[in-house]
């Protein structure tokens, strides 16, 4: 299968499993439901789905079907967006496109539909996984931990005051893309790995391999919202220099930026090619990755 | 020993386990753990970890030390009320008798502190019953079936609509209750059960007490809310009139609510005899929640 097929596939298998794994609109709150069943059918790139089900399949997924595990780890991505989205965070109107949640419903009810959505990817890997309890709270284990106060929040949290303080810091910087947004692709990885079978020493492969691949993604985030425009990107674009914040972009130039992102790509790679099974996706992922436009 | 001393022994358990279980303050992002921190030492009755103690006990704790679940617990409940105060939902100055988390940090950082809180719950669950995986999932899942968006979001949610529309469906009410509150309760008898080492029909008789115990808790914290004030309850008090909110005092008057919660709590106590063990701290606790002035 070509890369783009193969790509289809699992986004589609992903999204196969939101739809089965949401609670139904209808079902109370019918309001909370509709408002997370919104935010999750936004569309977007699916990569940290995409992610745990490619990495699954380099271990034949052995284990376990890593479906569920694919669909928690979009909830708790989502429900990040959906609460950084909000009016005393980003202040944000446009995700994916279309209105952010609480553009399209209300303030109170993106709270708690971003709340549920964080909630509900616990439920889905305690319940999905039910059969084989040591790979369920292994799965819980690396998604609370990558998604918690020491690593997702704690980059959310750091980016913000570094907003407010406007300073420069690349350590800082540093802390932030590792946390933010390394975190949850190192997670997806390490995920599909536990339910593909991976031994040990893959999971740290897998492990450096989200890590680099992560911080070249948000280096390449930073430089489409320098350069890109809003109807391209899906969400506003310029908001960076707007907020007067430090960026890899403000901080070392755009083609320094795009350098750096080249050579933690390349790494990625290199970790990626160092797995067992067939890598071939994955780095052809990687590659897309680095010269996405939106 | 006597009621006070248990009641005692039991909240400086969990108050221990609380200190030790949450990130230090000064780990990054300090800012981020020093409001859990805030939020989850400020106090209040740490009803939810006690049941979580009391009942592990029943079964002599003969699967695990129920002090993590008894933490988790409460994390998830802290986490509810910080994201319930905020200027979104309640929007309410004052919790426990201190400043709320957004009122003494900022909107933000209450925002991402309620996010971790309830992230580390999980983690929790999952690292410290790791050597035992079966109970481990089953306590997430529990926590995460209570706290979900059919239940603890759906009754906040429901709640949040009904203050809107201002009408008195007693349903509606009861959905409410049963859901905002009675849902952690229940889990909180249940998930000292599963560390107990509770037999399943055990299970159900605990998740009868729970949701009649919080169905009157809910009925006495209107009454209180109604009839107390600020100084006493250590949160604002008259909110409910204020806000034209249908409660079961608004709907059946101060008289029948009291009979109403003292009912409930009869029945809770019918169900806590029923158990195995010694059960007269549970029957000593629900007789102390009907007549409490806070």
């Amino acid at each position: 299968m070509d890369f783009a097929s193969e790509l289809r596939a699992h986004v589609s298998r992903a999204e196969q499993g939101i739809e089965r794994l949401l609670p139904p609109a209808a079902e109370p709150s019918a309001r909370l439901h509709e408002a997370m069943r919104y935010s999750m059918q936004a569309g977007g790139k699916r990569l940290r789905p995409v992610l745990v089900l490619a990495s699954s399949g380099l271990f034949g997924d052995r284990r376990a079907d890593p479906v569920a595990a694919a669909v928690a780890v979009e909830c708790v991505h989502t429900y990040s967006l959906v609460h950084d989205d909000l009016p005393c965070m980003d202040d944000d109107d446009l995700r994916r496109g279309r209105p952010t949640a609480h553009r399209a419903f209300d303030e109170a009810t993106a709270l708690l539909a971003g709340d549920a959505l964080l909630t509900r990817a616990f439920a889905i890997l305690a319940e999905c996984y039910g059969a084989d309890p040591g790979l369920a709270a292994a799965l819980v284990r690396e998604l609370a931990d990558a998604a918690g106060s020491r690593r997702l929040i704690a980059g959310q949290m750091e980016d913000l005051l570094a907003e407010g303080r406007g300073d420069a810091d690349p350590q800082a910087l540093r802390f932030i893309h590792l946390n933010k947004t390394a975190a949850m692709v190192e997670a997806s990885l390490a995920m599909g790995g536990l339910c593909g079978g991976a031994p040990t020493d893959a999971s740290d492969g897998l492990r450096e391999a989200g890590r680099r691949l992560g911080l070249a993604f948000q280096i390449i985030d930073d430089v489409l919202d320098a350069t890109s425009d809003t109807a391209t990107l899906g969400k506003t674009a310029g908001k960076d220099a707007r907020a007067g914040k430090a960026t890899v972009v403000s901080v070392h130039g755009i083609d320094a930026a795009r350098a750096m992102a080249r050579e933690l790509s390349d790494g990625a790679v290199g970790a990626l090619r160092a797995l067992p099974g067939d890598t071939s996706f994955l780095v052809a992922l990687a590659g897309s990755l680095l010269s996405r436009t939106h």
